[in-house]
């Protein structure tokens, strides 16, 4: 654990292997690095696939490292391994910040992962925060709830969009409007750009009347264009959610909601006592005769806590 | 319920609505529809976005529909808000079966589903099931965990590949080799599809040894090229579940995981009684003030059990 409070790079990234394959000594390290996280200030990065989020990424990251801060990197991408050309040529264009030592990058790969995405993301973050950095960035495809809720459990979250993505029409429907606290409009040099930008202002505008609108910026990732505008946007909205409490408060949600998520994860793992795995195999049996149904076998095993 | 039962359209869409929007009154249907379902024979199909998934599977409802039996396709994309042009392009060439009166084509956008995308998808599967269609195809892109639970809900899983998405090395990445009950090389017209299709049945022949190795089959689904041959392999797979008893096993699994998440489903429902949220909202506090981590909380809040 000291290494790892020590940003010892080897001991993160072993710790972060740990959370990632939930094994038991992983909970305990997490247990114990828990005080010592709070730190990091953690920005979500979510949008469609091909929006250019990892080149923002990674030229957000390397803004950062300007400033002199420290940055983790988790990129979460469940399509990965059908785009593993795109993904490798976009972590070859990380090259560049990769070998510094105040970034550390990790690509999350637990699809299979029993606790979920957000739940492993959410811990492997706390693995960076306790290890020192000043930033942490969570990269995902926002094509699900879980990727969804990977950006929900950010202090910021960014949507990326480009004007192909569709409409804004079509990023209220998959849910990015209620998350977004920047709104990037990346591949801004491509036709169309403006209208998709005007479009998506008019809907916020629109949307939000108590609140003001997420602002609306244009970037052009790959030639740096507009990073320095998402950053200051970023600190902006930090600076708001100090101001006025709100960090507490989203840092306090999320807090129950990972309670929630630890006691569910356990009762999950306890339910199947002897007894409860032969009422189960009982009223299975019985459904498949036809005499029960699986509601009806559930609510019996429900009736056992 | 008997408006269900005998196949009326509305009354089947209202029912899929229902257990879309996990209203109490669906689960009531659902236990009392369950004991007429079993009968219909559920065919997944997944696979990388753009691998022409829409059209095989309008293709085999078609199919199907020749051979005089009725069909309900479910249409589950998660991806879809980012992608409105491809989807509707997709369903208007659903078009030609769309009106047949022993087709029942439905998409289902649950992606904020707190029951998750695989329980309401093998829910609606139950309502087309005791409407009476003799065949449901569950169609959905293998991007992310829950979407692969769709596909292993199925009876006969095909997964659908493309030339260009990627080596049977990234199939066996992405889980698919796990559930393919028939692997089909769509779009087996353009350049490297002989290559693409060698090397998968070469990876195959490698991993599988107790077992012979699933199919693998060329399709030019818009031409309905191969499409009678996938429908052989579905028939033959569905054959040899049958004749070792194997689709009941299946089927059995199934209704256990199914009564596991129905069990959990309802735990965390009845969770935050007023006595367990006040040991929540002490607990988060105690957090905040640095003096408990969330695992210790939460393993106070398992005791109560």
């Amino acid at each position: 654990m000291a290494a790892v409070l020590g940003g010892d790079r080897v001991a993160v990234a072993r710790a972060i292997s740990l959370v990632e394959n939930e094994l038991p000594d992983g909970e305990t390290l997490l247990h114990d690095l828990f005080p010592h996280t709070g730190r990091a200030y953690r920005i979500g990065i979510t949008g469609p696939p091909g929006a250019g989020k990892s080149t923002l990424t990674n030229k957000l990251a390397l803004h950062y490292r300007r400033e002199g801060r420290t940055v983790g990197v988790l990129a979460v991408d469940p399509t990965s391994p059908f785009t593993g050309g795109a993904v490798l040529g976009d972590r070859v264009r990380m090259h560049d910040v990769e070998l510094d030592a105040g970034v550390f990058i990790r690509s999350m790969a637990s699809r299979g992962s029993l606790g979920g995405l957000s739940k492993t993301t959410a811990e492997a973050a706390d693995v960076l925060d306790a290890a020192g950095m000043d930033l942490i960035l969570m990269e995902t495809v926002g094509v699900g709830q879980s990727e969804l809720d990977i950006a929900r459990a950010a202090d910021t979250t960014i949507v990326v969009l480009v004007p192909e993505s569709g409409d804004a029409v079509q990023a209220m429907k998959a849910g990015l409007m209620e998350i977004a606290d920047v709104f990037v409009m990346n591949k801004s040099d491509r036709s169309g750009a403006d209208q998709a930008m005007q479009a998506l202002i008019t809907i916020l505008g629109l949307r939000q009347r108590t609140a003001p609108a997420p602002p609306v910026l244009a970037t052009v990732a790959p030639e740096g264009k507009g990073v320095d505008d998402v950053a200051d946007a970023v600190r902006v909205h930090r600076e708001s959610l100090q101001a006025h409490g709100g960090l507490l408060q989203k840092r306090r949600e999320r807090l129950e909601n990972r309670i929630t998520e630890l006691v569910v994860g356990r009762v999950r793992k306890q339910l199947w006592t002897p007894e409860r795995r032969a009422l189960l195999q009982r009223g299975a049996d019985e459904i498949i005769r036809g005499t029960r149904t699986p509601y009806d076998v559930a609510h019996e095993l429900v009736e056992t806590f």
